[in-house]
């Protein structure tokens, strides 16, 4: 119930609506060198996920009104003197407040109060760092909101700031963090290495295994291999930029055997080095390695051995993050399979709603040989898993990078309405 | 059915009956750096399992009747041929025959037939190499009948070319396993450390976890590794050096804290370089997973940290060969503690026969506080496991080195009888 007179009272305000990607590494980040700037041990790299599909919301609204910051997260007010995301705000209205100091004419934004609304609509089931989407759009949309004179690089430093993982998801495509090595972190930032044209049809499937909360959150377990893995130093050091320098490579050459090659070794070698912390770090369990399986038996029936003793033929490529969830990459013309193989093996209980389980895939499994399929698989010697061992299967591309959905008050895009905003002052 | 002129027929023949023990290290051994004489990529070191609860035990009779070698394992005969099988043999008779000729008198053993027959005590079902056991007593057996006259190191070497663990199952207590650097393997074998009475107490748990073969065998993981993994080769030339120093000096000073923490790195370190394989290898599942976190919580809440900045109080040590089971080691004054924990978090299913699940470890139980075993582990937030997760329960102790048990045919120790002999012939 909000009077017009209230509503009148916004006089003077500013508004911006962006959303922002998802993103999942094929070079993985783990370990900071430090811990305060979110400056990581090693460069990483990430395929961006089509945002129609998985993204984050973040309407900004700055007003001399607004006595103070206020954050709503999905429809929840959270503090905003949380050091992550107080660093970011911070250090956005600084670069705002240098540009109005060397221009008198500039609004005095960098005084007004900012109320941030933000949505993910995808759900934190899905097992998806929503740190990494959703900081990428509040910085975002804290360059739109403050117009501030920077690149999407320097951006992606800022998101860093929030999330180290948040800095790949200012660019579509294929994105590199550069590790950087001054320490302020100023050389420690994303970029683009292809856009998602470059390389076009690249298909993202998520196998969502589990539901329960991990052990061990991602934060607190880099820093435990920092301080215990005795491999992670020589992953770091030669492993990593050899792979950097490799992936790039088999970019910008649409490689995919490389791609895949690189893609599921790095998989390997981040579990690896959790495990050889101490205590181990565990994020796979019996359902993810049954996946693994089931990924290596498909490519070794496609793969062939070239004369310089290349391999070529792989079908897809695994990855996992801190947590037992899958995401699969592989070419368009190979997802109806690959997508049959995984219904096949891994089917759905009854209880299971179609429509929540399959989302897009539920299209591209109706054109599924399933005679074929069940052959194909008894042929390897795949056995089927109970069902419902998968939470829900997400079908998604590589896609571009964050939107600006509207540059002023929009009822359409806004996520805090007028009611809302004049609620709370 | 046997004549009385056929046991007559065994005119002149020589017969040895001995036992050696199983081994498990806490250095692990994973890659070969020569496949054929199975040389090293790394050192090694284990602890010696007493041979009372777990043993391979070998008769050799040498007859000039024999027309053919023959061998029979768990009384099934099995093919002389096999090449491991076969070097160890004609090696050990390349040694004798280098006797024979240089002493006249003695009897030309070399020239004679050998029959074999060796038992191992332990099911297959526990998970254990039997090979280590049994080549050790094989060779052991061989050095025996044909008075080799050479010392264990040199024995351990001639096992070494059988199963390269094997080597380690020459000696009693703890017994490393030196890598060496030459070609032909001559300074590749098992040194003993300090015997079972240097540091005595120690015990031994083996949780076996499960019954089913496993994907990938030790011989062709090992080297997948040594091919694939870009971390093993840190592991060998950087950590297993230093690793072997500070666990030696760890035995020398019954320092149990120090061994307790290398012991668990270097587990998690092996199945991390397995995992760091393509495709990579899991031996652990997730009731292993779930053994690690109950020995890591069971510790921590002992552990302090000295002045020094040493952690003190470990009470466990857990550590996984190539497979599932967990092997625990520990100093007296702990096993009833520890065996009630796990014994209350992986309870029996009513169908698992007392005697066969528990077999020594059933004394123990008897005096283990129930109700507080409970508590702790409900302090803990440690879970328990569906019953039968466990498939039996191993108590055992380091032992000593392997035992002659006789020098002469006697019907008690015998393992091949005058009967299947004369049947043979």
């Amino acid at each position: 119930m909000t009077s017009p007179n209230k509503k009148q009272r916004i006089t003077k305000s500013k508004e911006v609506t962006c959303s922002a990607p998802v993103n999942i590494a094929v070079i993985k980040y783990w370990g900071k060198r430090n811990t305060a700037l979110l400056l990581p041990t090693n460069s990483s790299l990430s395929l961006t996920l089509n945002q129609d599909d998985l993204r984050s919301t973040t309407t900004i609204r700055a007003s001399p009104d607004f006595v103070s910051d206020r954050i709503w997260l999905n429809g929840k007010e959270e503090n905003i003197n949380a050091k992550r995301l107080s660093n970011v705000l911070s250090k956005a209205k600084e670069l705002r407040k240098e540009m109005e100091e060397k221009d008198a004419d500039l609004e005095k934004l960098s005084e007004w109060g900012i109320y941030i609304a933000s949505y993910n609509n995808f759900p934190t089931a899905a097992g998806l760092a929503s740190s990494a989407s959703g900081f990428a759009c509040l910085t975002f949309a804290l360059s739109q909101i403050y117009d501030l004179s920077i690149n999407l690089s320097q951006v992606s430093m800022l998101a860093r700031l929030g999330s180290g993982s948040a800095c790949r998801s200012l660019f579509g495509g294929f994105v590199k963090w550069e590790m950087g090595t001054k320490d302020d972190g100023s050389d420690s930032l994303a970029i683009q290495v292809a856009s998602e044209t470059d390389w076009p049809g690249m298909e993202a499937l998520i196998l969502v295994v589990s539901d329960a909360r991990k052990d061990t959150g991602s934060t607190e377990g880099m820093q435990l291999t920092v301080e215990t893995s005795e491999l992670l130093k020589h992953r770091i050091e030669k492993v990593v930029p050899q792979r950097m320098l490799d992936m790039e490579k088999a970019i910008a050459e649409k490689d995919f055997d490389s791609f895949a090659e690189i893609t599921m070794a790095d998989s390997n070698q981040f579990h690896a080095v959790c495990l050889d912390s101490y205590p181990p770090i565990f994020y796979l369990n019996d359902i993810s390695k049954a996946v693994i399986k089931v990924i290596t038996a498909l490519n070794a029936r496609s793969i062939h051995t070239d004369p310089s003793g290349k391999k070529k033929g792989y079908k897809v490529a695994y990855t996992f993050d801190a947590g037992p969830n899958a995401v699969l990459y592989m070419q368009r013309e190979h997802l109806s399979e690959v997508l049959g193989v995984i219904d096949y093996l891994f089917p759905r209980k009854s209880t299971q709603k179609v429509g929540e389980y399959y989302g897009k895939a539920k299209e591209v499994l109706e054109n599924v040989d399933k005679t074929n399929v069940a052959k194909v698989c008894d042929g390897l010697g795949l056995k089927q898993w109970p069902k419902g061992s998968l939470t829900r299967i997400i079908s998604t591309s590589v896609g571009d990078g964050p939107r600006v959905l509207s540059k002023e008050y929009d009822s359409e895009a806004s996520l805090l309405t007028i009611d809302d905003v004049a609620k709370q002052i």
